[in-house]
């Protein structure tokens, strides 16, 4: 996707080696009107598939699904939870997840109330790096014998292993910005 | 604003006194089509106002504030981040905020970059209660020499202190819904 190079482009900075943050318009502050594009282009690139509920995780990927889902007709959101709550039912599916950021496991939670089985799930979420999240997700899903029919991810960092995890196993992923190497502040997008 | 009424009716869960869940279409699953009408109504309301940014935190207010934004000509959203992670700016303006809900204080942070000095700034969130998150939104926009224009609130608990302790403090409080009891099960709205 031509605008989101260019957009990461001119406002992504990178840090330490391989950390892209893209803080200005995804991560903290939103560009609405941007998050619109993308929402579109998740659209066209799934246009041949049913979409019955979309299913990302709190927090960043919440706004990318939520704006995403107006180009599939409003269908539900339901984010998954990472934190311990007192309000969050406790007829749940669970999974654990290690994140990399954090340096730790945590638990990540969707109430059984909002996921059926039968139902097409299309997965979501802002970053793909060594897929633990997407994986997790997946799971999730697969517990409540749901289908995952993709999963689609804003940037793809190429030069971890997520990637190519999940397409080997059968998913259709699709990508709107694939990073294949960030040396010395510069990205190398795949084609 | 009567359709959130009736959908509160219909798909709200009282539970254990005073809480209110609306996970169904609002702090788990995300209604869509739903958030756009509470968008509009959030522009009714604040119509007058000059809004240059709107300020929600995670994670439920993501999604009111994504769709609410595009209501606003699209302004950008920015959220405020609760969790400690490694990828977010040491340059933050920050807050603490005790939360009855998780029966702790932590940390709200929004980096220095993404709110200026006299912007117009609409605080949005899910749920008024003690207003103790609200208060620590209006002190970062404070710290940022920042104008709060309004604070819109899509549910407000009447019958707990913090609409009455912000509207004594003089901020333009705007809640979609305004609950004064929760007894046995049934709500009673303010006129």
């Amino acid at each position: 996707m031509e605008s989101l190079k260019n957009k990461i482009m001119s406002e992504g900075i990178v840090l330490g080696g391989d950390i892209l943050k893209v803080d200005s318009f995804l991560n903290h502050q939103i560009d609405v009107g941007f998050l619109n594009e993308i929402g579109k282009e998740f659209k066209n690139r799934f246009k041949d598939v049913k979409v019955d509920k979309i299913l990302t995780i709190e927090a960043s990927g919440i706004a990318i699904a939520s704006i995403t889902a107006q180009y599939f007709g409003n269908v539900p959101v339901v984010f998954a939870k990472k934190s311990e709550s007192k309000n969050l039912d406790s007829d749940v599916y669970e999974t654990k997840v290690y994140s990399f950021t954090k340096d730790r496991d945590y638990a990540v939670k969707v109430s059984k109330k909002y996921l059926s089985e039968g139902e097409n799930i299309l997965i979501l979420d802002d970053f793909l790096a060594n897929g633990r999240a997407a994986v997790g997700l997946m799971d999730i899903v697969k517990q409540a014998n749901a289908n995952v029919v993709g999963l689609g991810i804003v940037i793809e960092k190429g030069f971890q292993d997520g990637g190519q995890i999940l397409r080997d196993s059968g998913v259709r992923l699709e990508s709107l910005a694939i990073i294949d190497s960030i040396a010395d502040g510069k990205l190398e997008y795949r084609d």
